[in-house]
């Protein structure tokens, strides 16, 4: 038996260091291979990803619909333990628990500086993991601008209970922040998918009065009212648009939340919205949109029309930690299914297909 | 057959249309007697009052520390029926249950125009019955500025379900909303006195991450964690300040409410904000009141002071009755003692004196 | 002794009360002619027209373009003197001078109540003059709700000095008002017409850093200089899109102003904003609006879209009025035609053809 | 052949890079001296200084009223060229022209992550020069976050007409910015010193109808009205709180600015400032501060009191620096006086007495 020296026990770690990750390598073409690990840079971490998720977005880039080079890693819902520090950061320790945003802004740019850290750097520049950077569905991710994104866990959280705030949540939440939601305010969330349960959730949690979900699947509609809704349409058993005008007296609703990204959702939502009122946009259109014009007044309706993309950076994910911890917010019945990373392929195609009820999967390296 | 003279007849006719209201006199001199049933002038309505209750400071007016003329009937928390409507309102009926504000908002002038109703015509102006005009504690009010103030009751809500949002439910629910608490944020209210437990009850509404009250009062302590309250300090059996900072990691509250009006209450709440939180006050303060410089960081912490009297008008109203009428809010609990409008100066000593776990009492004419 | 024949008797009455006024038949039908002057009831006051304009939405209604019912007396831009004061105003005299925003918000409908004056009552609910009551081109006019709309004028100024503010200054201004400009923004204004000029004036009040007029019309761009553009660029002699990111440092504007209405002007607006900007619509659509999808960045720029119709109220004119008192603002030299009453229609044809270089028209009952 | 001892080749290589520099060594106890030029670790950066000013806080240090450690350089608010970058930098060149705000936020701490970047870290954390670390009255300094900080000057300004912009704009134009001023407010500013001047220009700047200054000094008063002021009022010679409100028909001003820090200023504020208006406070208190009861209608007037420290960050520097590029803004009248570095003992006590009309000195190392 001979026991190896220790030097070369450190140039085969070197040369092992490799890891398991989805790689992107065109349409409908994903798999799971070895790639390096990544090393940390200054001012940035490399993380052991313990658990992640697979995004709509993800299926776009799948089909192809949204554009990412060949070769890359896929995913942007990170959660991990600390595996190596760069350079300049501080007060972090390897071992720590961390979740990291979908979104990770570098917090010193002029976008950044005035607030628009979605926006980091140009536009939705803030997105970068599995977009523009290797992403999160691997053993290991190399996290940019870690002193800014790198949210510790408190102990009493579970990898389960805090997954989905890296961007679902946040972003579905953000609905009702972004439109000013008041307590009293009336709202309609149209489609109940991951992203408008959380919206809907976002809603209640704001103060909403009333809170209409739009959704034909009853599961997610059973979903909903878990959520928060107080009622769920069916638009395809009733007039949406008449429904919601009745249930607030004709007066229209106060926020009316687009949740999927059609042209016939945005003008269901327009429909529905009184005068003066917000209608928060969280969908991501492809083809083209129309503003209707006769429900927008000709432009003379004082409506608003604002988006979200997804807001991030660690205050962020601290922030909606504290609202699970505090029992505000459980999202993990959303997370129906469970994959190793080996078998994420299998995931893609469940939660591609819609089956079996899939809403979120999560996914184990 | 004798007629009556023109003269007798008025007089009898008047000598019929009193009423039973608690009249001001002076200093702790208050007594329930026989006045005129207002008559409604243009733009007035007279309603039947059904149901009203005592506030705090009807207890400062009766023992003399907020002046009012004398002859004055007080009180400013009115459910009731419509009596009589003056020219010019439109939409009503006679017979209809309204809820009316305390605060009553012309909704005509310089102030109201501006978006400041509570301050409608000058400092306080919002705030009419019982201080400038006849009050609620009697079997009709005068409701001035009708049309802008009379709030229709669903069907579905009973008296009880809707007195205290005329103002202590409007009041409370308004420090987040004028702190602009956002989703996420800590909050620590301090006293849990009629309106801190509606205080607190609005931080749960508007989505506070952590509730922290302030209260001594064990009943009152209790009935805080049924309004939202995570943790209830009593101030007698810990160092409020330091138990606040652990509890936020040494942060320091995002918001933090003063609902009593001293300077000990003050103090602490801006001893306990973050640099860059907001102090949303709602406390009537008397003799003086200082501002602590080491934690207001000699005015170079980015705080916010903001304070609110509390928010009226009919939309108010609509607006808080849809929370209450969706489940979002139930003030019931609050109801803790009945009395006839014959028995108030019973209720006074009662509520005055803080006995028998009173919170707030329903008065019944 | 002779009795006047009846015809004769209701031709004198009518003689003492009858007034000139501009009527619409239908499309393209207007005529200055005999009508009876209104009478004011219950909170409403009538005003002797002293000067008034047209606007180009008077233009769209004669063109038939938007629907108003025959025998309707158009205009909505008064300066005038009391000459009537209905019951339940408190605070005027017969004979002071007034200024009547175009848009008369009750102030007690719950649209108001909640800061909605403009959409009073429901969808453009606000805007009455000469739409859904009788308007401003005539000797005398009925200003519904005055309590909340007669704007008294101060001594110093003339009707020349405030009659624009009834509407273009107020719609202008607003654009940056809505968008929630901040000192230090860039802007970009398309169309210098009268409304696009007041917004130019508005930018330039609210603190924008650099601001892009876009204008063809040479007239109108020297004039868009004198409101407050920095440089001002012809669409027609370069590309309008690069050139403000040009100007901008490829960062694109922070706040675009779209004034004319038509899909072109939008649609460049959006192109030009850079991502968290706001587009801040004044214009009047017609047709369909379609949102680009690219600049837009298909949902994800967190863009905002914002329209304003008017503000109005006593309370907004009085504002207005302050900033040409003390010389923040002067619109005179948009008045570059005066006609009398009479001549209206010339003033029309004039206004509508764009000829001699027409901003806005003075008329003079 | 000799060669040198360690300790000597250290000093000598000491005195090649060593520097003058202000430091601050005790109360009144303040000199030119010696000392070593700072290296750039990672993410910091080294400039050297072109031009640097004094401002009210240093003098208060020198005084011993505001603490700092002895051997400390003071001063912050430095233009200067870059001298050295460290790792972790991107898009910048040694040798480019920079500003560097007084507040220089890391970006990446919770509170900068949450747009607190002035308590960058902590309570007022943003403040690192002359405070925390070695500050601008040297001929090089050290920028710690240098990513966020550092912020180009466009070619065509010089560093006279931006070494203002670091502390005194960026704090005085916030003023306005905290209070959220709206076109056609009203606004008194107490105090007309450097800040207070700059306050009066950011009132202007953000559409402010009516400027009244509060001052007795006649140059600071003639400063004042070509800041923007419409008025000065000289409070020794007249009532300021009954002439504001005799200037404001009674109403009191929208926004007060507090730009001195004492009591009395403090309190005329107050007394001054309508109901629900808003007291935007930017001095520095020190000893004792109470808040008069009578004017803050006892904690019901819907009052505001906001506290700023000062913007600051590279984005902040840019868009003031566009302010002076479109000429909305010239500060170079407050250059009264110059002096070289090494003399800057004199200009301290030049401008800590107030003597020859002094408002800001240039000091150029």
């Amino acid at each position: 038996m001979t026991t190896m020296a220790p030097q070369l026990l450190e140039r085969k770690s070197k040369s092992i260091a490799t890891m398991r990750a989805l790689v992107f390598h065109g349409p409908n073409q994903i798999a799971i291979e070895n790639v390096p690990v990544p090393r940390a840079g200054v001012g940035e971490a490399v993380i052991r990803v313990t658990l992640t998720t697979i995004c709509g977005t993800d299926i776009h880039i799948v089909k192809g619909e949204y554009k990412v080079r060949p070769g890359l890693v896929i995913g942007h819902e990170p959660v991990g333990v600390i595996h190596e520090l760069g350079d300049g950061l501080t007060g972090y320790r390897v071992g720590e628990r961390v979740l990291v945003g979908a979104i990770t802004p570098c917090g010193q740019c002029g976008s950044c500086l005035s607030g628009q850290w979605l926006q980091c750097g140009g536009p939705i520049g803030g997105w970068k993991f599995g977009n523009t950077i290797h992403g999160a569905q691997a053993e290991y991710l190399l996290v940019p601008n870690a002193q800014a994104n790198l949210a510790r866990i408190p102990d009493e959280l579970s990898d389960e209970q805090v997954v989905l705030l890296a961007d679902i949540a946040s972003t579905g939440i953000s609905a009702a922040e972004s439109a000013d939601l008041r307590i009293g305010d009336t709202t309609a969330v149209f489609a109940q998918g991951p992203i408008g349960l959380c919206a809907t959730a976002g809603a209640r949690l704001k103060g909403a009065s009333l809170i209409i979900g739009v959704e034909c699947d009853p599961a997610r509609a059973a979903m909903a009212k878990k959520m928060g809704a107080d009622i769920v349409l069916d638009f395809k058993k009733c007039d949406v648009v008449a429904e919601v005008l009745r249930l607030t007296d004709g007066r229209g609703v106060d926020v009316a939340i687009e949740a999927l990204g059609t042209q016939s959702t945005f003008e269901s939502a327009l429909r529905v919205l009184r005068p003066g009122g917000t209608l928060s946009s969280l969908g991501v259109y492809s083809g083209k949109l129309s503003v209707p014009l006769e429900p927008f007044a000709a432009g003379l309706g004082d409506h608003k029309i604002v988006t979200t993309l997804c807001p991030g950076g660690k205050e962020r994910m601290r922030r909606l930690m504290e609202m699970v911890l505090h029992r505000r917010l459980d999202l993990t019945p959303l997370l129906t299914h469970r994959f190793k990373l080996e078998q994420i392929t299998d995931a893609y195609r469940l939660f591609a297909e819609h089956r079996d009820g899939v809403l979120k999967v999560a996914i184990e390296p």
